[in-house]
């Protein structure tokens, strides 16, 4: 407790003289005032988080919470539950979505087992597990509220000791089967929504199958009645631990003063409880792809964000993340490369190419 | 003319063969089906492109075309006519917003005067002249129909000679006071669309500057009465060199078998205008991100193209090309290196970090 709240009192205000800063040299580029839309608010908002007008990322990571989910049994996954241990496990072996899309831009994960139901003999897993996946939450609550501060802190001590080796850069993945179902239930309670208007589909669900995923939901938010004032309340009681240990991710980022990305809508759940916990951990959060999920649009409504990236994507796992990296990289080349009026004499041309050249 | 018919001629089809076995291979990935979503559609748009199911970009270029346009006496751009040739010269300074793009993704630029206003002395920029600008399509049409196949071909040719020297992705970029308005003179004009739908405001503009731009735009297609079922007549009515050379990079492209991004209101007219000549020319292009000016929305339906990214960007340039280059490459490392359970023995795990090790 005494790290989340230390925490929570050590997250504050984007640097408002340094975006003001950055704005001015922003708005004095050889080019139309706003010309070049998100790339520019990204931009300035790192100047904001930083302090500083321009920046460049040294190393980034993709931090990926994973866990088992005790709903499961409530036929809510059309996929077995042996599969999160799988997939946990395949992640460190550089050839699932996440992995790839990392090393494409230079990018690294961490992989940490939260709550998997499986014992791991892989020694690039971090071994975090809180307990062997949370409860039924369509019986009970999911965890205590001892388990899901301690899933936080696990995120928070997970992404410190991250900052703290260099990475200036962060992303946020998961695995853990009925996690769609887990982060609607969080969405919805936090929101006061009606579940059935934030419950998507997930993977390969029948339409049978997702009105059993529609109900247990609702049912396990009548069950439990999670206290939409009190963000881990409502982690606890319908939420999992992959969803409370990115909640720590975005806290500590904050924290740090370090940029940190939003992935699908697991990432998004986390994201909300984040910025309930604490509004200003928004400066510090940039979305990427809009998921196909209904919550992510509620969650980015309500915290203020709009992504860059429209992919159909729904694979989950941080994919999102490295695809940011490079907007964001972009944002940061524009910031620091182009000239102001005053600085127009500088030249560098090696990348012109004149096809006359032969 | 003969480029131009020998090329139109040369536009096949893509390679079904390479599409059903690029989809075969995506769908077997250890992934669901569809979750990576356009990136996987773009990775198997590019097999149908090669014929090859795996594919690597090696060099990246995006085409500028430069040119004035004789319209800008009608008050339509809130910029001096000077300003074009000074953006085409900057382009050679590597500091404007698509050289920093570019560099950050090492990705080359071609600087083409295709009909700037002015006189260069700068060995960087290729003399394509056609003329010091088009005519005022307020008073009648912009060039001849032979002026507007010239400059069809000097696209054509630059990008036949991009290709040859192995540029394998390629980028439409353009500078060009009044091309947001003959741009939308030509969308409109092709898709029988009232102008004022499709007139955007461009760069500065106000209330009354818009409204005149509107009027000349209506004027210009009224005067000149261009044939929506022939794009050549409609780029030499009410189009201008920059459009109709960009039109000559995408048959080009198509012809070569080479993908090539879109970007901006201006490449979109010039890809609408290739479409028309050529429908086959859809499977070579790509978008980038949804301009802001209403015309880009008309474009990518009739073609069939969704952009991945949504950016609010409205400078122009090519910008949008480096930021697709990105995309396009995370797609075919999907593609590449993601595995088959029948693969899924490879390993490689050096990107993988262990926040242990210390």
């Amino acid at each position: 407790m005494e790290l989340l709240e230390e925490t929570l009192k050590s997250i504050h205000e984007a640097d408002k003289g340094a975006i003001k800063r950055a704005w001015e040299r922003m708005d004095s580029l050889t080019k139309p005032i706003g010309s070049l839309g998100r790339l520019e608010e990204i931009a300035v908002k790192i100047s904001g988080i930083t302090g500083e007008v321009k920046n460049k990322i040294n190393k980034k990571n993709t931090i990926i919470m994973c866990a088992d989910n005790g709903v499961w049994e409530e036929g809510v996954s059309a996929c077995p539950q042996e599969l999160t241990a799988t997939i946990t496990d395949n992640y460190t072996k550089g050839v699932t979505g996440i992995g790839v899309l990392s090393k494409n831009v230079n990018a690294d994960i961490c992989v940490v087992d939260i709550g998997v139901n499986a014992d791991f003999n892989n020694p690039k897993i971090i071994n975090k597990k809180i307990a062997y996946g949370t409860k039924n939450m369509a019986k009970g609550p999911a965890m205590s509220r001892e388990e899901a501060i301690k899933a936080i802190e696990v995120g928070i001590e997970i992404t410190d000791e991250l900052i703290k080796k260099g990475y200036d850069l962060l992303g946020t993945g998961e695995a853990g089967m009925c996690n769609t179902a887990t982060s609607a239930a969080v969405i919805s309670a936090l929101g006061k929504i009606d579940s059935d208007l934030i419950v998507g589909k997930g993977s390969g669900l029948t339409e049978e199958g997702f009105l059993n995923k529609k109900n247990v939901i609702k049912k396990a938010i009548e069950i439990n009645k999670p206290d939409a004032s009190d963000p881990i309340d409502v982690l606890s009681k319908v939420g999992g631990f992959d969803i409370a240990g990115l909640c720590g991710c975005f806290l500590s980022a904050a924290k740090n003063r370090v940029p940190i990305v939003i992935d699908g809508i697991i990432s998004c759940a986390a994201a909300l409880c984040a910025y309930r916990l604490n509004s200003n951990v928004k400066n510090y959060m940039f979305p990427s792809h809009m998921s196909a999920e209904a919550g992510a649009k509620y969650v980015m409504d309500e915290i203020g964000l709009k992504p860059c990236l429209d992919m159909e994507m729904r694979l989950g796992e941080g994919t999102g993340c490295p695809l940011q990296f490079s907007i964001i990289e972009a944002a940061l080349a524009i910031m620091n490369n182009m000239v102001t009026l005053t600085e127009a004499s500088i030249e560098d041309s090696k990348f012109l190419v004149d096809i006359r050249e032969k």
